[in-house]
């Protein structure tokens, strides 16, 4: 019995010590110097070439090594009966929501601004924006969106969400399903997009959306690159349909040389940092999903893979 | 009976326009056009000119029109049996928490850094600086400290405060006096000034602190220009004491174009703006103090000319 580690141009040296620290006697393979493919019962991938699983007969569950498993539900290659799963940290979900309350501070207080001032030799203050006239709205109410909404509510902001189901947590105003996101968007000034992806939610950053945000509009990606469509960004950024967006995903990456994104000031770019798993969480998560995979277990963060989700 | 708003270049459109809504039979005159002098009983002063105040024979109390209130110490024209008091409203208070907490996180979150590197077209990331390894120190625990270290102990990070006596707040580290000044420095690596100025706190930014700092060392000046030694300032930020500052105050306002300040990456400069007191809720306290004063009673947040706050 043996796990494997599979990503293109990843270290995984600290993982690797992570995992042993954590046990000993684990048996760890990193991909793509696998010793023994037979022994192979579970994998950690991210953005894995294709076929690779096809070369491990016996792969009972692979994980995802971070919230996303668009790359692995999209794999034909992968039985149906292998178990897919995420990995969610208790600090992945910290930092996500640290992100995302910064880009809204620095939208709402003019940080870049500021500091494109001190090159300019320019004193001048700008109004900033009050939390009552910046109601925020989250798309995708899951583990992630959860703790975004807490400590935005926390902090006293308008916080609208939209989701599958309606949520019951004070102080947030619910929408849900699509004969609610109208309303959800008319009521939101600053979207947080923290849905997964799934061929419904695929493009779903586009223009039409971004026409029916209460103005002034500002778009936080934090999701996944192909949720949005970048042109209509660039367009709805041109005709005023939003002031801005902070993007931390985007559908190629890294973002390439020539993108019009690196051109627009009122575009913050983070280099997909938003939440980084720490290799001590993700060691713990891994190997007890790993375990729960030997014993046939339901796994932590378990993906339906007919949902998508 | 009258009261007189006092300032140079500054617009007081709004604020008259709040006090008359608030009460449409006070008499406020704007300075230098003052109608009667006689009538003149309240001031409200910001930055205002050498010995204005003089030509006010009844003048009761003075208001500053913000925390600060060395301006009017510092005025040797005032009658010593003239009431000095400051402005201090609950959204000035909000205003500074935040702005604290937003310098802190584009701190340790390179917000800058990712800033400048879209304009170099440059995808490269760098790894946060966790909360337990950054211990906040607040300098001064009056009305606006005690609120930014409730925020940031609210976040979760480690905050240490100085002030003249011991505070009882939960899960602050609290130091007093000169004695304990040098234990709080080496327990802290990000430093928000928020002292009075007074002739003991002049300049106490000065080099000797900067290197008694836990390393990495960060500055946050919110509270006079004169705290800081601003020549040592330059020179803490290229021997490597300090990593970098979030400056909104500064000696001379604005500052001057040919300001070293300007020239420095990792200074952040911010034009005076962390905490601006909203029209309306100024008109409520500059009332209720106006109002106090011609009874004779206790002043909001009067000013005790002996300690200097």
């Amino acid at each position: 019995m043996s796990l494997v580690l599979i990503a293109k141009n990843r270290d995984f040296t600290s993982l690797k010590k992570a995992l042993l620290e954590k046990d000993p006697n684990l048996d760890v393979e990193i991909w793509p110097r696998v010793e023994n493919k037979e022994r192979v019962n579970f994998a950690v991938c991210w953005n894995h070439p294709k076929h690779v699983l096809n070369s491990f007969a016996n792969l009972r569950a692979v994980s995802s090594l971070g919230a996303g498993v668009n790359h692995l539900l999209n794999d034909e290659d992968l039985a149906e009966d292998v178990n897919i799963c995420r990995l969610i940290t208790g600090s992945l979900k910290e930092q996500m929501a640290e992100y995302v309350l910064n880009a809204i501070n620095n939208y709402r207080l003019h940080t870049i601004t500021y500091a494109d001032q001190r090159k300019e030799v320019k004193w001048e203050s700008h109004s900033s924006i009050p939390k009552k006239h910046a109601p925020v709205g989250v798309l995708g109410l899951g583990e992630m969106g959860e703790d975004v909404a807490t400590l935005l509510l926390q902090q006293e902001y308008i916080v609208n969400s939209w989701s599958r189901t309606k949520k019951e947590i004070d102080g947030l105003t619910s929408f849900a399903g699509n004969e609610e996101l109208d309303d959800f968007l008319g009521q939101t000034n600053i979207i947080v997009n923290l849905l997964p992806l799934t061929e419904e939610t695929e493009g779903i950053l586009d223009l039409e959306l971004f026409k029916k945000l209460r103005k002034p509009g500002y778009l936080i990606n934090v999701g996944r690159g192909s949720h949005l469509v970048e042109e209509d960004l660039i367009y709805a950024l041109d005709t005023g349909h939003l002031e801005g967006a902070c993007l931390d995903v985007f559908e190629t990456e890294p973002l390439p040389e020539n993108h019009p994104f690196w051109n627009r000031k009122n575009i913050m770019i983070t280099p997909h940092i938003a939440a980084i798993t720490p290799a001590k969480e993700a060691a713990d998560v891994i190997i007890e999903n790993y375990k729960r995979a030997l014993s046939g277990m339901e796994l932590l963060y378990e993906v339906d893979r007919n949902k998508g989700y």
